[in-house]
């Protein structure tokens, strides 16, 4: 899903940033039947409709040879359907477009189950799309359609608020790393890239509790999307080093560099949420639930992500997340 | 749109029709909030809401050498809308996937102002999307969302309706092909394919009037997509060769070959529909609504679609429709 911050973390800070603002900017005033447009993790009509879409380029999101054509078509539908847990939105339905390169062939067959299997993972059901050959590399671009009654947004933080994410940090961007060192990724690793869980029923959770004043999904890793809830929200957000859940087969792979797979690498689809200080008990949803919520930092005033070190020394993570244009190590491959 | 019909034309009769058509039927049952799913235009949502998405790729559908960056941005816009028009739906909204190269660099600003106008011409906004770098061709996502309370379908011809269709069919394949052959396109025809216009008023006018049993907009040309509303309504459609409207500036271009190029020259996203019979009056519709439409021919017992030549003969158009897969003459460019 575009928006400012998230495009301008992907493309950089220089001059594509400034095309794109304008790229958005240039947008002319909502139709009445929509509720909320550019600028979050999905657009919200009428009717409490939600609609995003996520684009899947080989060689930019994925490596044919990383991974089969099943999982690639799990993957595009899971990082969709994340933007619909990420507005607390329930999965209606996909639609699919497919590039595909004649040679090597993908198997098409292979793709469709993948998606259909991750569709209906989260009741939802592939209701049409687009399909061409491409020239290039393999392009699938995925619009997941949802509903909410109470789309939970990124500009509710606020100074003195907790700062939470589901789940553990820094698995996906392990196994890319084994990958782009030429190796076969720990298994465990491999999982978290190959087949993304949305967490859809984590948001439910916590949207239940009434807790949640702001909500994002971590595609970009969690400073540069702890970074948009900030941004969104006009404030600072200071995360706490030794807080971060580091996923343990990602710090038993690369020790003490797991905190940068967890803090800077993206697609581990895990939610960064922010509540109100001393309002939510991990124990209560891990025993309810069977979610591990941890609370890695908090919101003050200022701007921008700060990372706050055992010894209590901050500094601000100036760049966050995945960019596919400035050709971060990562899954950049060209 | 994906529709079973309209891969079969894409990507001719051979395996890959095979693989397409598992790819839908695995399509699990639709979610009670799908009025209408794969095999139509568009999807169709509870409250009205209509869905559709349409991929436009460089080198397979358009060439930058072609025409501008903006005009890209317009006609990617201008063709999924064109799917709305065909549901008699009314635009609200778009959301773009836009995987852009690199070198030579993709204008985004310009393609951008292309979608924006396109969006604009019909009372759209655009409300969200993605954008990545694309390693190879560019590649622009582009899905309409808009309502209706009375979706008209494909499936709607019974034998005895007329077949119509609205405006002149052949400029955009005849503007393919003069750049095929080395030339600058006519300007007349040239604007056909740069930048075509989707008929959301003309679906309104003949909606309003009460009179259409099933509708189509004419993207893989009017053979094949009368073969669509043939297959959807499990009829037969026989066009009289006399009645085809061959835009003049295909005609002067290419004379008695210009037929073929109305016939099966995708892209003139003209609309093709059936009533029944003599209920429409042409003068009527070019009077009130600033509208011309042509009765091309009628509905009978059988499959498939025919051509009747002025001596009467009747020959089975089994080819219709620009086919990216198999590199038919048109749009095909490796």
């Amino acid at each position: 899903m575009s928006d400012d911050a998230g495009l301008r973390t992907r493309l950089g800070p220089g001059g594509e940033f400034d095309l794109i603002r304008r790229f958005l900017e240039n947008a002319p005033e909502l139709p009445p039947e929509v509720r909320i447009g550019p600028g979050d993790d999905a657009a919200v009509l009428a009717d409490g409709w939600v609609l995003t879409t996520d684009l899947s380029v080989e060689e930019v999101h994925f490596r044919r040879s990383w991974i089969t054509d099943e999982e690639i078509g799990y993957r595009a539908a899971a990082v969709a359907l994340s933007d619909l847990a990420a507005m607390a939105a329930s999965p209606v339905a996909l639609l699919v477009s497919i590039a595909a390169p004649r040679d090597p062939a993908v198997d098409l067959v292979a793709l469709n189950r993948g998606l259909t299997a991750a569709a209906q993972s989260v009741g939802a059901a592939i209701i049409g799309g687009d399909l061409s050959r491409s020239p290039g590399p393999l392009f699938v671009d995925v619009v997941a359609v949802g509903r909410t009654a109470w789309p939970v947004r990124r500009d509710g933080a606020e100074p003195g608020d907790d700062v939470w994410v589901t789940g553990e940090l820094g698995s996906a961007a392990a196994a890319v790393r084994q990958w782009r060192a030429g190796r076969d990724p720990d298994p465990a690793l491999r999982a978290r890239f190959a087949r993304p869980e949305p967490r859809i029923g984590a948001a439910f959770c916590l949207v239940e509790q009434g807790v949640v004043d702001a909500l994002i999904d971590i595609s970009d890793g969690l400073a540069g999307d702890a970074g948009h809830l900030a941004a969104a929200s006009g404030t600072r957000i200071v995360l706490e080093e030794a807080r971060v859940p580091i996923a343990q087969a990602a710090r038993d792979a690369f020790g003490e560099d797991a905190l940068a797979l967890a803090l800077h690498g993206g697609e581990d689809y895990e939610l960064c949420f922010v509540t109100d200080p001393g309002v939510v008990d991990p124990g209560y949803f891990e025993k309810h639930y069977g979610l591990a919520v941890t609370r890695v930092g908090t919101v003050t005033e200022g701007a921008g992500v700060w990372l706050r070190s055992a010894s209590g020394d901050e500094s601000e993570l100036t760049r966050g997340g995945f960019d596919h244009w400035t050709e971060r190590p990562g899954e950049e491959t060209d």
